[in-house]
């Protein structure tokens, strides 16, 4: 996060000399009405830490705060600070909350910032590659204690929607069965590999993304739980699917929820570098009065399109990704047969 | 582990020309009849890996094995392989199986091993600073994410009898409250903590042993959940801790257990050195044909003491310990206050 | 290494059920006749691990091997295993060897790797976001001291012939000015912008890849001196660029040059995905046997060239390379105006 | 530390509701009349920053800056704030300078840091634990390439006068030679270490601490260099032993000087409770008015002695070190006969 504020701040200061201010917890500064003027100094060794050095990831959305509809407000301040620009930096929900506002008149551009990676029209966005790097360190450790134990270890990661952390570090940590959202899975599938890989290596990996979800049947999660009326035991899927497998392998099983700790902490060498190219392309754009756009990045270079397009939509893994392409060729389990018939080929050069 | 055990052979190897002889997965070894003779070769190189080189942390207890007593089939096979010692490295579980089979007639020395630091006699077991340095990582990241987002961060720490990772991570870690097996929590005491935090700092941390308790009524532990005939939904402590606190302040809570993650991955320096220190030390034990005693560090030395002063105990937090009273001197909230009461000093020379 | 290595194994023998003969020690297995068969057992585990599971970077040249072309032995051992393909994971000097085999009837697959990521027709190779990651590091310790003691700090990073490292770790780690051997630079603009930076942050870090050339005279590199029949003082640029900023600042001046430590140890995950999709597209290029062809990325997706594009060229840092374009609007010093003048424009949407 | 300094203020703002002024960049700030007073919000968040919170690790000596005595002026500001007494934080020379300044009436409490261990009555002084972890993690990565390319590879690391990073790091890297400056080696004997090795092996790894000194002849260290009217083309004592060792030995070698990097970063969980330790413990000093003392470790606790039993000395490895006699039990090479004959035993109870 910080290096992308510190991109844009440093190129806006030493290309357009103009006066950069810097609003404190988001959207909810606006409505606060708190700002501060940014200092060359205020951006220089923030490069290694985490968070934000403006405040808080406040998820305040002016269109609905505390129940009412605060955007007026949003677009008084701005035209108090007579802002030329506003750079926002988010997810999904910051950048349709991003869209709504230009439609009152405010030039905004977006910088796509989540560890899910689910956005639309840029092919990864930062944080994601902290997240996996996190996620497969914790990969490591748990295998060496399902080796050392004999047991099957379940990983639950982030990924409500899809599934790119779970893939990705399910990959890079060597996992024997990966479950995505984009994919039910038939947990006989599952268990079959399970007691496959226990047959030859005395212990299996499985790592689940939040929101996977079995081919039968209603699931539990944690959503469910906190809305049904009568709580059930089950935690999150992992919690779940150890359950099931209980039944069906006769191995030890253990589940481990990462939960918050796949958040924060010092970002990669690559995620420092692809903000920092991130927001200094959005600074271009802002003194290029190119306005209402979303800076993204597509075949290896960065590039921008329309807020619309990137606003209110998610984006699953596509059948042609290389490393599910890679995971369906070295035989890692997906429990589906149904993704290989839905058209997804293997890793095969035509 | 790897480290210990090269620690014995290499320092066998060297001074006592004798052969080493790995038995596969601990005690099962011995009653599957399985080993093998160790190289200087297999011992290099071994260092920054987990886990053990000579197959599983194997819990199998011969005095109680499937049911049936199989000690007399260690001893034969111990006397098949016409041994000279068995140098065992474990916590107090295999330790006190050593000391058992120490009456069976086998000559043992026993190297401290366990990431809960919490064997009698020893200032330090090895694997505990490793556990301490997972932890305190993970407190970092959740701190970066509690600032951002205002939130209390509770951390659930491996612990069930003492709390010394709790309490050293909880140090590093820059933990407002910290609960202890040790001391029974009053749970106003800690809202309380928090509250006064969120007002001064919008955000705190709270880090708890597996086996801390309320000092008021009884505490569903993941152990009574697994035997009690209804399943009630709560997980563990950090999960009930998360619904007791959300009662007694505003704000917004995530609670974290970390689990199997703080064993395993590769150890820290420390843990290399003093490993190695004290498998090296077991060697000499063995070549000065002294047995039956456990290795042990005291006054930051080493030394050695009869297996059965540590076999069948738990050593938990004195109250004199100096980390304890640097948590009491800088007023981290341990939620109790019949630690001062219980002769717990502030953090003063006499 | 392993990654890729593992990539191409599991590959082939989930989809081809083919045997699978690792040659031991590069080349150099060819001519002394060592290879074994990898079996799926050998393929697990290995991800987190350095280095190569089949011996060494041997950088025995068959063509070239101690005076005498070897490439004959090569062909016959080839011939004798009876080996449908042969499938070489290396750099230019591998991927060269590899192209002039392929003249003797050789089926080779090419799989780039090199830390340096100087490889033509791919936009990555695999080894280079580990190597950025351990600069990027040692640069972070090195401000925390420079920031400490007010100095100029400068760290010497490997690059020869391109600067990949120095750029990307430059950017990640903040640096203040960046020498590439793409552009050689005038140090009194170096010294300049110490001397600026100084005076605003009382410190300030110089990254210089190995390669780096002033504009005027020649310059002692390593390679000179060891060829040299006079030995010189000065070690490499690092040592150079501190004794020439001694004398146009004022500042004390500490250079590191981190040498092998860029190389080896365990690898991101980011490489580790990186290279297992690389090693599985490998392999379905010989199912398909489509031959004498390099694995390469371009537009973030896998596709493949002839040997021969990549074989004896090097790949420099283009003008347009997204992350010289942010150095540049974010004014970090280059040592030279000529790279405004030749035609490098600033990261601005057309 | 800023854990030190953390543990100072929270715990003399808890127990004494005093006022704690922070000193600018050390001494310096004394002479310059720098100091800001340190609220409680200032010390939170800093336990995972290296460097210092308070400015610069300044070594102004007040009785000789710029070649004046400036004592008196730190006297004066010394009054002129009220302090009741001055913690400071420091190596050798500011413990020294520390104890210059009780002479003139000023309270002084000094703790322990410095990342070379050398700090007389203290069995560890803060710091340390951090580099050694620097360097082993240097060392493993060294392995990896050391085995790949099958080569020597020489780590020269910190310890001018003692070598406790070289022992501590070199053993938990798994070195094979260790020299110190406390036993001038014989190049020889290691050269036989390594040729025996390489040819086992095919690799070797050597630790050299930067003032380790051969039996024979002077030696050439950084440090004459600087002073000698002639410049020498040799650096530090890594590449000179690089130099000697090509003589003795076929194989290929690498030096490695670790330099600044062992400095700086984020500190160890282990650094960060001890430092915080030492600075409540300190803080205590502070509050019994007992001062001119030293916080010290002896015997895994906290203790303190006079100013002066640690100004203007060092200590060195004894012979009865646990590591050291680890690594003399282990067959590690000291190049040096004379470590058995001067009195060293092995690792064996008596």
């Amino acid at each position: 996060m910080n290096a992308a504020i510190r991109g844009v701040a440093k190129t806006l200061m030493l290309r357009a000399q103009t006066e950069i201010i810097g609003i404190e917890d988001g959207f909810l500064g606006f409505i606060e009405r708190r700002s501060r003027t940014l200092t060359y100094q205020d951006c220089s060794g923030i490069l290694s830490l985490g968070g934000t050095m403006i405040g808080t990831h406040n998820r305040a959305n002016p269109f609905d705060y505390m129940g009412e509809d605060r955007s007026r407000a949003v677009k008084e301040y701005y035209d108090e600070l007579a802002l030329d620009a506003l750079v926002i930096i988010g997810g999904d929900g910051t950048l349709s909350i991003g869209y709504e506002l230009t439609k009152l008149g405010m030039n905004i551009v977006g910088v796509p910032k989540t560890i899910d990676n689910d956005l639309m029209c840029t092919e990864r966005t930062f944080g994601f590659d902290t997240a996996v790097s996190i996620v497969t360190d914790a990969i490591d450790r748990l295998r060496t204690t399902g080796q050392s134990h004999q047991r099957i270890m379940i990983v639950e990661t982030m990924g409500r929607n899809a599934g790119w952390i779970a893939l990705h570090a399910g990959i890079a940590g060597g996992a024997d069965s990966i479950l995505l959202p984009e994919h039910p899975y038939d947990i006989n599938l599952v268990a079959d590999a399970c007691n496959q890989r226990m047959g030859t290596h005395h212990f299996s990996i499985v790592v689940v993304a939040e929101g996977a979800k079995p081919i039968n049947g209603e699931v539990c999660t944690r959503e469910t739980i906190k809305d049904s009326p009568e709580p059930t035991r089950l935690g999150g899927i992992g919690d779940q699917l150890k359950q099931q497998l209980e039944q069906l392998t006769d191995a030890e099983i253990r589940s481990t929820t990462l939960g918050h700790i796949q958040r924060g902490g010092s970002p990669t060498s690559f995620d420092r570098i692809f903000a920092t190219n991130l927001g200094s392309y959005a600074a271009g754009l802002v003194i290029n009065k190119q306005f209402n756009l979303a800076v993204i990045q597509r075949g290896n270079q960065l590039s921008e399109v329309p807020l619309d397009s990137v606003a209110h939509k998610t984006r699953n893994i596509p059948n042609d990704d290389p490393t599910l392409q890679t995971a369906l060729s070295m035989g890692i389990c997906f429990g589906t047969e149904t993704l290989l018939r839905s058209g997804a080929k293997l890793n095969e050069p035509e």
